[in-house]
């Protein structure tokens, strides 16, 4: 059967975008003209120049193109009528001095630690300012011991590591790259005694194993090394000697020995050549099936008999990171900001990350300000944004966030992030109040390889691949948004100070391999990723009509009943966790104390039987409950009201301060359990995860970790801010139509 | 927590062995007696003797030591007060002549087709009369194409070659072991236009990513290779120029072109070391991630640039295959023949496959040999076997059943076959009116590892590994027996002529890799397998008590709610299977016609949209659903009558008849369509799994393999045979107890 895409497009497929949000039907038709001719400034000649630009050098924070990047990024805006500057901070950089590993026993094997220059990628040949395979912010150290290899070091991997009766208590462990942010790797093996970190990168992850390698193919081919920061985010981001405030003159730092974000154990990456000798020598017990990777061997825990040396020594350097902000004052709303971001600091060259996404903002600010010379200026005022050292940890935008904390808490009304990008699908993470006004935008920006919608092709993949969720998903009148975790500009804004946030990106059909190494080059990433630019040109028309909406909507185009909807379905989730947790440490505790587990074992391998836990008791989720039933009802009052017209004048302006300081509201000054940097209650990167989100992270850590007493407060907490939420939806609802609101 | 095995004994784990059927309690003290008796005869080191003995030099059919130990094991029944013969028959044997592999493109590699010896294990470096790897039953021929990877060549790996634009026609296919038996893969390649097929044992599956590689370990190394039978056992077992006839002199023969069971297509196994070559120098699509294996190359689909010539050349001989057959008269119901056996040849040295099963049968053998010295001669005839030529195609067993089909069909009460056995679990198939009696012996028998009863180790493994449906049924009150496909003796037995059968042995403890290689030796199964041989004494205690059971028990311990209940819940899986089937149909289709596969897959891939599918039509389910009904109740009102007292004298021995021969009743003269040997219509083996069972096979591979016009036609005939077989329960309940009965 012959399957035509015009057939397609004749099918129940084809979504048609409904009104614009925040629009009444003539302003919608003025601003779907907008649209139009914003999409027709966009060139893909333009962002292909800017990527042959920016990745001509490495250009990571305080090297010479790092700063010559920024001048140029200022040198663009400023031509395209934007005001602009750029805002320095000075932070803790550590350059590597030294870096060693030998393996010592069995046999002795220096690891190379470089990344091959190649022939067909001339980009590879030129080094100048680059900076070898490390994780920034390991401590120093020289530290020899017997090896452990680890899995992906989460928790649950050293809770499988000690059935074995292996402990990592003076070792250090190989463990491999994925599954967590990076950093979460030797805080966890730290955790449990382990004195150095050796982190690598599997072929079954982004190697051989996955698709042909670089450069035949995109994969991470052996020599590879994905970089990457080691600090522990989930903490706090920016400047580790900083937090809370703008490493800038005059600020009072902490010394290292205080940031208690540094990874605490020795650690450094490598490449699977560099693995294989070291995993190779180990013994000990095999590893678990689930654990086991793509090299040709068989995969042993250990410990030993492979032993290391490794030895790291940095020059903890400060170093001065450029933001480079460009603003054009709103023509109506000027003192409400709509702010967008992408990094333009790399590891390396950095074609991909971040300067794919990055020529992403620059075609959009090209193409507003072609719009403003034309006479359509936005109504809200647009801060462009290009952070510098995101790499280290979400310094630049972190430091731009603390140092403007109190107009940002004032002004900003959303926050725009873009990282990578790519062929493929639509990824986009958000707040739930963006939901709608994205899923329009999805609806009408096409996609360049298929003729379809943006949504069209995200739900026709999740509808062919889909488990039976995902199916259902697909079905909803609205994708849904998935929650933000961290790894991404993002996170100042929406966690730290709680900027309502979207982070979007194409992708999927690139594949991997090329991530912080030397191999994110622009050779690579027109072979591999968007030859034509196609989906920069795409990224740039979702991301653009985004900022146009929030630009000239009367009434701000924020969304509430599915936020509404995702916090029911949020706290459905965590009481079936609660309640699936609770069931499964019955039957295991029950399996346990009737020999089941011991009998199922071979008594001949090391693999013993789990401890028996702690019963999960009840909790009280009757306050989030409630606080939803409110929370449901003032939503949808909220939005019939918004149904039947909008004020003007000064009560418009309250009413949209209302609107976008409502992502404040889900927001506490003390931040949460042990992590006050975080003071966003709804979402926050998981501790033990990094970058993947964690809904309501306070009950739910409270409830993964077993602090079974901390459950109920945490609940109360965030029951709290859901029902203030409500409370200013009432407030908002009163100020749309005053006679019909209830209080 | 410490969890020990003396509290586990306390726990509510232990099942205590309900009451023996077929005895009464005065019986039933005597039985018990009996056993006690028979486990004091057993002795591991006599197991270790006799494979010491047996597995000394290579020993397939038609070698000089193959018939050696056919005498010996003569002998040794002989020495037990057995009545024994050694009944031949001339098989044809292909016996390589010339066997070669050539990559001839895009460079030139010649396969080593060889196995290492070992200085670690002296068995391999005896090397007398032994046959080099390869497929018997290939045809002879020397072909020359590009290559393509076919994964495990299942019908449904075509259909994914089939979107990726790939044919097989004309080209030479690699494919790995596994999922199906061998003889299933040239026979689908063929089917599907290839003219040659390789065979490889990849490391994922037996080799280095499974465990430690032998010497190191027990999985397979870079040199193993898995002999095999690739002739079509899906069609018949046995001598392929005699079908239905026993290959003595004067049966008149096929010619070998009239033989359909032979490989379509030259045929060839070999070692991962041969086949990384071959593999790496594949382009094309890269393999989907299920087809992946753990060679550290990305694979590649094909077809070509590889190219390979096949070379095979074979003299196909007429052997004698030696099946040894001993027997002890019953005391009571000589008439009545209980059979045991067990094949003796093997590829190699063959130490696990077959002599660890083979030498569990001799156990039970002398055992029961000195127990009727000692006055306790069984009440039923026991007929022991010891096959020749399994694996070529369950060759002996087959034409000695075809030789005696007609007293076989009269007096075979049940047949108990064994074949590989190791440390771990019982891995336990047979007719589901064995099921009582086994559960049984599981609750009596002690598995020597955990001092636990087999039974309660199998529900614990069950309980602590298994998913939601293995863990309801380990909370059976019996464990169901698992269907039996092919792949051993019994399939003559069973699904030629209708005797019902056990298959049994335990394992998944000691690895796989040495599987019909030259490393299943005396010397990898002691270090691997079964150190002690206590693995063996176990499973001559369970298959022992089978035998003893069977030959004492006035009524036969044959149990048929059991069976009542296995049918009802194939009938509720096989008609889930249809209705899952008609909406994934559905569902599939509906996604072609709206183009939402198309929208889904990268434009700049292979990879297309599968064939829509004729839809899966309604069956008429309603004629099995009214014989199960019949049966339900005729096997509840036989097994009350059973309990209410047994008769005596010629009604008893009716009684019996009408009881084993029950079995008989599932078999029709015609067969199962398009292979008439197979008469049994509830148990096959899958025409296209080869090993794995098939249950209702005339209805299900029409739904499979959706010849939907056969399938109520078939139903038609499965209902018929329930319904005869629920009056043979009715006439039995009459003979039990006449006044009670109805009909």
């Amino acid at each position: 059967m012959f399957v035509c895409v015009v057939c397609a497009l004749a099918s129940p497929m084809n979504a048609v975008s409904e009104s614009l949000l925040g629009f009444d039907a003539e302003q919608e038709t003025a601003q779907r003209g907008l649209e139009a001719n914003f999409d027709e400034q966009l060139s893909a000649d333009d962002l292909r120049a800017w990527m042959q630009h920016l990745s001509a050098q490495p250009h990571h924070v305080g090297s010479a193109y790092g700063k010559q990047n920024a001048e140029y990024l200022q040198g663009l805006f400023r031509s395209w009528g934007y005001e602009t500057e750029i805002e320095r901070y000075d932070i803790l950089l550590p350059v590597p001095e030294q870096l060693e590993l030998t393996l010592l026993e069995p046999r002795r094997f220096g690891a190379t630690l470089e990344e091959r220059t190649l022939e067909e990628d001339a980009s590879t040949g030129r080094r100048d300012d680059l900076l070898p395979p490390y994780n920034a912010y390991s401590v120093d150290g020289d530290v020899t011991a017997e090896l452990v290899f680890v899995n992906y070091g989460t928790p649950e991997d050293y809770e499988l590591l000690a059935r074995y009766g292996v402990s990592v208590e003076g070792k250090i462990v190989i463990v491999k790259y994925g599954r967590t942010f990076r950093g979460i790797k030797p805080k966890v093996a730290a955790e449990h005694g382990a004195i150095g970190t050796i982190i690598y990168s599997d072929p079954t992850d982004d190697g051989y194993a996955r698709g042909d390698v670089y450069p035949k193919g995109g994969f991470k081919n052996d020599s590879g090394v994905q970089r990457g920061s080691v600090m522990d985010i989930t903490r706090y981001a920016g400047d580790p000697l900083t937090p809370f405030e703008p490493s800038k003159k005059g600020v009072e730092r902490l010394s290292r020995d205080e940031a208690d974000v540094l990874a605490p154990i020795p650690t450094l990456p490598i490449s699977y050549a560099d693995a294989l000798p070291l995993l190779e020598s180990l013994e000990g017990p095999v590893a678990p099936a689930a654990w086991r990777g793509a090299l040709p061997i068989t995969y042993h825990i250990g410990p030993g008999p492979a032993k290391v040396r490794l030895t790291l020594k940095f020059d903890w350097r400060t170093v001065p990171a450029y933001n480079v902000i460009a603003r054009m004052k709103g023509s109506k709303y000027p003192d409400e900001w709509i702010l967008r971001g992408n990094h333009h600091d790399a590891w390396n060259h950095g074609a991909r990350d971040p300067i794919s996404g990055l020529i992403t903002v620059l075609a959009e600010a090209k193409a507003i300000g072609q719009l403003a010379k034309q006479g359509h200026r936005p109504g809200r005022t647009l801060v462009f944004a290009a952070w510098d050292a995101e790499e280290q940890g979400l310094i630049g935008s972190s430091e731009w966030v603390e140092d403007h904390r109190e107009q940002l808490d004032k002004h900003g009304v959303v926050y725009i992030n873009t990282d990578l990008n790519g062929r493929g699908f639509l990824y986009l993470g958000g707040s739930p109040t963006l939901e709608v006004l994205y899923n329009g935008i999805m609806a009408d920006v096409i996609d360049p390889e298929t003729g379809l919608s943006v949504a069209d092709r995200q739900r026709a993949r999740m509808q062919v691949t889909g488990n039976d969720k995902v199916r259902k998903e697909a079905t909803r009148k609205n994708l849904r948004l998935r929650p933000l975790g961290s790894g991404s500009d993002f996170t100042p804004f929406l966690q730290h100070l709680g900027v309502a946030s979207a982070n979007s990106g194409f992708g999927g059909e690139g594949g991997g391999g090329s991530y912080h190494t030397l191999y994110d080059t622009y050779e690579h990433y027109t072979r591999f990723h968007d030859p034509e630019f196609a989906y920069g040109v795409t990224l740039a028309k979702v991301n653009g009509r985004a900022l146009l909406r929030f630009a000239n909507a009367d009434v701000l185009p924020f969304e509430f009943n599915a936020f509404a909807a995702d916090m029911k379905k949020a706290v459905e989730e965590l009481e079936k966790f609660a309640d699936d947790m609770r069931a499964e440490t019955v039957r295991v505790n029950g399996l346990l104390e009737d020999g089941r587990f011991t009998a199922s074992l071979d008594p001949t391998r090391a693999l013993q039987p789990p401890e028996a836990k702690v019963a999960v008791p009840h909790f009280n989720f009757a306050p989030l409950q409630n606080a939803l039933g409110g929370l449901d009802g003032a939503a949808a009052a909220f939005e019939t009201a918004r149904g039947e017209g909008s004020p003007a004048g000064s009560t418009l302006r309250s009413l949209n301060k209302l609107l976008y300081t409502s992502e404040r509201l889900l927001t506490r000054e003390h931040g949460l359990p042990g992590r006050p940097w975080y003071r966003h209650h709804i979402y926050a990167p998981g501790f033990y995860t990094g970058y993947g989100a964690k809904t309501f992270p306070g009950v739910r850590e409270a409830i993964e970790q077993r602090r079974f007493h901390e459950v109920d407060e945490q609940i109360v907490i965030v029951a709290d801010i859901l029902e203030v939420f409500a409370a200013r939806l009432v407030e908002a609802t009163q100020l749309l139509s005053p006679s019909t609101a209830t209080q």
